[in-house]
């Protein structure tokens, strides 16, 4: 095996420190960075300040081969990342001609002008290699020091995914001599990380060195991750695959997935098999089942559409829900689900419809009906199926729990529908 | 001014280096910390390994005051921080009686049986002060070591913030005397960065020492924010909103709100001023909107509901759009939008509907409507606006920014009724 090349990943700017923005770079560069073999072994997130840049730098430089960093390249004047380059390596800004042509064209083609920031964005120290930025208008770079790769790339996602993708991930394979690190992901939902861990122990202690595993809970589902390394891609792959289908019968109706499926791919694929057509009506999820199901490209094959009834006056005239319904067993009932769910499937006119409706809180509770109770339902050409949620108080966690409980109850109704029909 | 407490979060695992899932806690922490005067200058994220997490912990005592540790507390085998800290100390894991009481507690109440991981989970480091974890059955613990705080605490976010909330965050205002940062945050939206930063040039360059400047834009919006370091809370607060006074007017109409302030949040508070209901017509934006108007507690008062009709099916038998004018202009068009927000209106019974009607993509463009094209209608009472939105050709970024410019214009509107009202 090839020595293993290791990357750090160091993000500059206060407001990351300070919480006030969702950094959703660093977790898009590990991934890539491991799917070609890089293992990134550290993140770093420091201050807009020259010192703390600097030391994060020299540490970096240290324990690694290669050094991404993001942020600190925008037009206004708490940024810092070229400034700190030229003092970290004694070059010096130059403004760059192919970039201050590209910058101009930038501003052109859109019809805006020009600011004298955006011209000084194309300013780069001198000992960098240019990386065009297409997508913005600040360049990405690339520097070499004692055997050390130093890449910068401006924080704005969309800019910075583009540049890695199309031209440093490229650079980078070019570059190194890479080992090979491969993952599979088996993706469980409905038990816990400690019941799945007892169950699964015997073959966890068994898996050879090479292959690492790590539990990933998140909201009501835990992703079993086999990690291996090695120089061998196919040999790799299949012995990973071999301790996916020794594992995979043992907890098989927990597994909805594998790698990059999600619920909503799952279910997709399945009411495009199926040329079902699927609708929901919801309460409590305020509209996150029909955002989730249309997340994915190419949805509007299956998905038709969602009605949203937060009152009880639209449960009635849109989906058909019974007045006494409503005053007999209340909103959040088990009937009043199923209603929700066989008026949206006439309404909507599809195959499936799912319903939600609950106590999101942090307010409503009652004694008999606390914040967190929940009736789902998922209404099908021939039956209607519910069930009750017990949640937490905490509004956000419910609305996400409830989605993917529903997303969940759809899919295992299609599954069941399938296996009858057969 | 008391000199400054320095903090370094420092997250465990490989699931987040290698991105395979999404941190969100060291935003939260970052923040919360911020908040009570506590200054975090770097975020750490290293393996499940245990020299890596020792030589981070080795690093960040050097540098700061407080260390603030996540993750690697969970009942499975891929968690090591426990172990790490007693190496670290050169301490011993010994069981403890308080912790074992209390995860039993925790399983006896959700009638659940306890697995021998979850009883291992009350052996803590013996040089440690134990912190009761009421929300889950990992134990937060509490170090010091040669005048640095060492804090750890399990990953799952609700049980971090929670502990942090009631447990540490006291106990840190207690040990330490705190300086005071203190952050106004002023909002806009419709105005780009760098023409932000040339407009109030000459007010940021005039900030006193004292008060720094951050641009952070977010889809769409920028926001500025004004940070002030100081002793006396009182004095610095008027300080900050003096400055805010002198910047808002030179940028008044691109400004929405203020340091909490989301659209959503200023939405709702107009609609609850005029006793006025929302609901919403929504096609690209697959209920997205409806979801960020209902992801706020409360936002029952003033959201009826929606509807999602991604076929044209549904525009006209839901919404009540004419079969000619799609067929006319197509259901991407000014002309559907505003039927879409007017039939919304009248169906779903409210004071004002707004609308989404557009190609999301990544397919269904053409030369005459390419993906990213998009229109948007808000009715009122009188009368109903329309906007078109010419965004690029990636789906999650179409739907974000349809969301927020629709919730923008619905902004816009209610403040100009509220004018012709007066």
């Amino acid at each position: 095996m090839n020595p293993t090349v290791r990357a750090e990943i160091i993000t500059i700017g206060d407001e990351i420190l300070f919480g006030q923005i969702t950094d959703t770079n660093t977790q898009w560069i590990g991934a890539e960075l491991t799917g070609i073999g890089i293992r990134p072994v550290r993140k770093t997130s420091v201050g807009d300040k020259k010192e703390d840049i600097i030391s994060a730098f020299t540490e970096a430089s240290k324990r690694v081969d290669v050094i991404i960093v993001t942020g600190g390249l925008g037009p206004t004047k708490d940024d810092i990342t070229k400034h700190t380059f030229c003092d970290y390596f004694g070059s010096q800004l130059k403004m760059n001609e192919e970039a201050l042509a590209l910058v101009t064209e930038f501003f052109a083609k859109r019809g805006r002008p020009m600011t004298e920031l955006n011209i000084q964005q194309a300013a780069l120290p001198d000992n960098c290699t240019y990386i065009p930025n297409l997508w913005g208008t600040a360049p990405g770079m690339w520097f070499e020091k004692d055997g050390v790769v130093y890449v910068s790339l401006p924080g704005v996602p969309y800019e910075m995914k583009s540049l890695m993708q199309f031209e440093i991930l490229p650079r980078l394979k070019a570059h190194f001599v890479l080992n090979i690190i491969q993952h599979k992901i088996v993706k469980t939902i409905g038990i816990g990380e400690s019941f799945l861990a007892e169950k699964i122990a015997p073959w966890e202690d068994a898996l050879p060195d090479h292959i690492k595993l790590a539990y990933l809970p998140h909201f009501g589902q835990v992703r079993l991750r086999l990690t291996g390394t090695g120089s061998d891609q196919q040999l790799l792959d299949s012995q990973l695959q071999e301790q996916v289908d020794l594992l995979v019968p043992q907890i098989e109706e927990h597994v909805y997935g594998y790698d990059s499926d999600e619920l909503e791919s799952v279910i997709g694929a399945l009411l495009t098999k199926h040329e079902a057509t699927i609708g929901t009506a919801e309460s409590c999820t305020g509209g996150f089942l029909a955002q989730r199901l249309t997340s994915l490209a190419g949805s509007s094959r299956y998905f038709e559409g969602s009605v949203v009834s937060y009152s009880n006056f639209l449960k009635m005239k849109l989906l058909g829900v019974q007045e006494e319904t409503l005053e007999t067993y209340g909103a959040v009932s088990e009937q009043t689900a199923r209603e929700m769910a066989e008026g949206a499937r006439k309404v909507l006119n599809t195959t499936y419809a799912i319903s939600t409706t609950g106590i999101a809180g942090p307010d409503g509770g009652t004694p008999e009906k606390p914040v967190g109770t929940v009736w789902i339902a998922c209404a099908t050409p021939t039956e209607t199926v519910t069930q009750l949620l017990k949640l937490s108080n905490i509004r956000n966690i419910n609305i996400e729990l409830t989605t993917t409980y529903a997303l969940n109850l759809l899919r295992k109704t299609i599954l069941k529908a399938e296996k009858e029909e057969v």
